[in-house]
Formats: C-alpha cells, structure tokens, sequence
C-alpha cells in the first residue's frame, strides 16, 4: 500500500477535471436520431449540469431512475423473469406432481404465457415465490445467471442479454459521464436483476430496486446464512416504486424513465418535485424491428401514463422514429 | 457545460492515482492510541488494498457496515431517538388525552426512560410510529433536525450531534480514504438518521439502512406525496440486519462495527463469508469519560457478541484503553 498525499494539488485537479468532461452529446447519443426527443434530453442535462447556472444540480442530487422490461430492455414475447420462472417450473415439477392441476402451475407448464401475463404482476410473483425459494441469494443468481447465459428469446431467436436497448445504454452512459447515479427500479425480482444488470448496464447491486420475495437470517451448523422463502415481501410496481425509491435512496429523482403505466407513480412523484425534472416514457411503436403495443396489451400496458404525459411535459420516445437501431449491433459477449 | 474527452490520460492517471493516495494511517487514526487495536485495523485495511497482494479486495467489495447508537454516538442515558420520541409525545399530548391512561405514552409521559428502554425495541418503535407519522419523510426529518439542533443530552449536557465518538468519525475517513464505500446499520428509524448522518458521518442517504414505518405513496389536490402511517414496515436489528444489508447493497459487507448483541448478526454473517474479514465491538468500559456498560444493560446490552468475540477474531475496542478522547474537542457548529 502506497501511503502519500497528493503532492501535486494543482496537476490533479486539473486532470481530475478533464477525466469527469462529459462525453461530447453526439458521441454519447449516437443510436438516437436528431431531432425532439433527443434534444430534450442534451437540453435537461445541460441545464442541471451547467455550474452557476438557474438550474444547477449539485451531483449528489442527479438521481435517475430507470424502469427494466420495456424501459432497458425487451418484454416482448413476455417478461424475461416470467419466461425463466417457465423455465424452473419445468425443471421443478417432477417433485411436485401437484403442479400439474394448480394453478398459475397447471399454466405454467402448457406453457400459456398469455394467462399468465395477462394476470398482471401477482401470479408471476406466485411463480417466482415458489420457484425462485430455497438457497440464498447467491444460489439463485448463479441459477439466473447460467439460465441468461444460454436461453433464448423464442420471438427474437437471440439471448436475452443480447435484447437490450442500445439507444439508452448510450442514455445510461451519457447520464453517468454527466454526475448522475443511475437506478433501476423494476417490478422484477431484485437478485434476478442483479444476476445480469451490472454486466447489461453498468449498475452495481446497490443501485437495483425490485421486488422481493422473504429472505431470512439462519444459522445452518453454525455457519450464517441467507434462506429465500416463497413469499412475497414486496412488488416494487406502480405506487409502491415511489415508495421503494424513498426507502433505498432517501432522494427524489430528478429523472425517471419507464414505459407502461407500472411507472406512472414514479414518473408523477419525480416531475413533481421543485426546480428541474425530467420524465421520458419509451412507446413502442416498432412493429418491424421490436413490437407495437400500448393501451390493449397485457404486457407493458400504458394508457394511463401516455394520457397525462402532454400534462407533465414528459418526453414520449418514438422507437421507429427516435431511435437509430434498436440491439446493439454488437452486443456483449 | 465543458463537452470534451480527456486529453492528457496519462497526467490524469496519474493525478487520480495520487488523488486516491490512502492518508497516513497515523495522521487519519490521530484519536487512537497505539496498540493492538489500531494496529489490527491498519493491517486489514493495507491487506484488502495492496494490489496484487492475496487478500486484495476490489473497491466495489469494500463495503463497511456500522451500527449507530453506541457504535457512531452514545446512547446513553437513553437512544436518542427514543429521547426525540418523548419529547414529541409531549408536544402532541394535549392531542391526546387517551395517552394519560394508555402504555408506552403513561411512561413516556412521566418520562420513565428507564421503563421504555428496558421493552428493546417494540416499545421504542410503537412510540415512534405513533409519534412520528402523520406527514412525508422531508417533513419528518426537518422536525428531527430542529430538534437536534436545540435539545440536549440530559447527562452530558450537550447537543446529541455533539455526542459522536472521534474515534470512529476518523475510522470512516480512514476507510473511506482507502476506497471503502461505508454504510449505517442501525435499529433506528432510517428518516431519523438521514435527518444528521450526512451532516454528522459522511454518510449520504442511499448508504443509510434502518427501521421504518409505513409510508404510502398519496395524491393529494392531485399532487403525488408520501405520507408516514402509525404502523411499523421493518425492524432493523438482530437478524433483520443481515437480510436489510442483502436487500439494500446486495453484497456481503467485508467489515462490520458494532457494540452489542443487535449487532451480533451482522458480525457474524460479515465475517464468515470468504476472504479478508473484520468484526468490531466498542465496548463501553470508560465509566469517567463516557459509560461503562456491557452484559446488565437494558440498552445496548453486550453478552453474546461479547462472549463469541474471540473464536472469530473480533477486535473488542478498549474505549478507556484505545481512545485519546471520546467525543471531538472542537465539534461541528
């Protein structure tokens, strides 16, 4: 270990400067089309960024808070956790011959997708109670970890990890090369997120908000350790992510990114706030490279949210008119 | 806004290399006598930051836990909280007149700290449920705030925020100092530590874990808010602290502080994960200059932590022995 002061002051702070320039906006943006959208966007970071400036954010306060299925990456033939939850049923139902008359199991192992979906938030939390219990944390992110590794998207014919948006990776960085912290605040499980999300987006497991099913502190011959049990503890959705976000990070974002009325809350208590805000909602409106879907969809479905966004100045992202690509052309090993 | 890259990367690497210098062990732990307690801390600080050593820890994985009362400040007479509690169900009494004839309030009222502080925790959270909801988590801790401010420790005739122990102020500069990222672990409520922490510690609110109440996402006049409900969401002590620092960090501290047996969990669990570890009692044995208290008290009671101490190889701190001084000499405004 190296023990010194900095000797000198100047030279570092000059360099530390020149390492935290923000990228060049052109640069940083490259999936995103000119035009509205993403001037909305260059225009809020400037301002919140602009030292001295009426609307300067000091960068403790730059909170930005991103939604998963839908907002980071695709929901699309299903939600991703819901479609590993199939998965597991499968692998768990020789020991449970009763799955085959209960329901959401009896759907879940014709494959029915559709029913399960269409449930909302509650049944694919029962299914991921019950098939996600048993070991620890660790245990079951190395179980969602190895499935992400080698399943596929029956839609897209591509791994999940691979199905990620890469005009807001760009956003990502280009919020982080700004000062801002980055969230993500999901209806998903919070440990199948952190499986995949600091390799996917750059966001360690601190920064992960979800939801959680009961884990409790035992002594396993007297070695401590964690149990996941099949309950719920909490669905991080709708109003529970304001609430969510107030527990974890005890700040209200200054910025908030979703795309289904599941993130109306959040995008209502964020905006609320004094001084800048900024709200986006990605619509997806990509029949050709993704999916087109909106108020009738039970995935995903936003209404509510695309109705109040002219109201609250949200910024609503045109996927076929916005974005340049929607993959990454080159996505992650 | 200055939109440009880098441009000298090897001058910034090597200002940010001096920037991030760790302090002189001897000049960051000025309050700490030489021996063997300082000592331990030193050398597991430089075993998990030399690069290329084999215990070297990543900076991500440097995660400090700390408990609060007792550990960070005194909690003596009573846990300050608990002191703010009596005095706001003194301010809402004349609310209340129910309170006169009805437990914990009786007690509260007739300021029988000793009867309240003897129940652990319940009792303690019942009282702030009560006394602490009603509005949002901002409201809650500018009231926490005012009252820290003005009201005084009735033993050391002082203002609680005053009542830090210098000694630990410059253990979480050291560490933070050497890459560590370090969080509170307390069984007091989390919007009341947010309300001093960062003033206080260093510690930022996304890095405090604590009990809560209730809180709901509300619009009022339709504007969305938080509003605090009587009823308690999470107790954070004992085995609850372990899962809270899974739920929050989603990492296995590689450190953890405490002074009693609500901290025994997370000693126990920080320090049997793989690798370098470190666990750390303050044991209250400075009756002239603080509190000497361990097994017999009714608040921050200290056997079993205490008694398993050195079959895993806690550091149990000497405050008598181990500390130049205990409270800073010249504190904050």
């Amino acid at each position: 270990m190296t023990l010194q002061r900095p000797v000198f002051p100047l030279l570092a702070f000059i360099a530390a400067t020149l390492m935290a320039a923000p990228l060049q906006a052109r640069e940083a943006l490259a999936s995103w089309n000119d035009g509205p959208t993403r001037q909305a966007i260059v225009d809020f970071v400037a301002r919140v960024t602009t030292t001295g400036g009426p609307d300067y954010v000091k960068p403790e306060e730059r909170i930005a808070v991103f939604d998963n299925d839908g907002t980071l990456w695709t929901e699309q033939p299903a939600y991703t956790q819901l479609l590993f939850a199939l998965d597991r049923v499968k692998a768990l139902a020789p020991q449970h011959p009763e799955w085959r008359r209960k329901q959401p199991f009896k759907a879940a192992l014709a494959g029915d997708v559709k029913a399960l979906a269409a449930g909302g938030a509650k049944p694919l939390m029962e299914l991921i109670a019950t098939t996600h219990a048993g070991g620890g944390p660790e245990d079951f992110q190395a179980l969602a970890a190895e499935w992400l590794a080698h399943a596929e998207n029956p839609k897209f014919r591509a791994r999940y990890d691979r199905l990620v948006y890469q005009p807001m990776l760009e956003l990502l960085d280009y919020l982080r090369a700004n000062g801002f912290k980055t969230y993500i605040v999901s209806g998903g499980g919070v440990e199948f997120l952190r499986a995949f999300a600091e390799r996917a987006y750059g966001v360690p497991p601190e920064q992960i908000i979800g939801s959680s099913i009961v884990t409790k502190f035992v002594l396993v011959d007297g070695k401590p350790a964690l149990r996941r049990e099949a309950k719920i503890a909490f669905i991080d959705d709708k109003e529970g992510k304001p609430v969510a976000i107030n527990a974890h990070i005890g700040r209200r974002p200054i910025a908030a990114f979703g795309n289904s009325d599941g993130d109306l809350e959040m995008l209502q208590w964020t905006t609320a706030g004094a001084g800048p805000r900024f709200g986006l909602i990605v619509h997806h409106d990509d029949a050709a490279r993704e999916a087109a879907y909106d108020r009738a969809s039970p995935v995903g479905r936003l209404a509510r949210a695309l109705d109040e966004a002219p109201q609250h100045g949200w910024v609503v992202v045109s996927m076929k008119k916005d974005w340049k690509v929607v993959f990454p052309e080159t996505p992650k090993p």
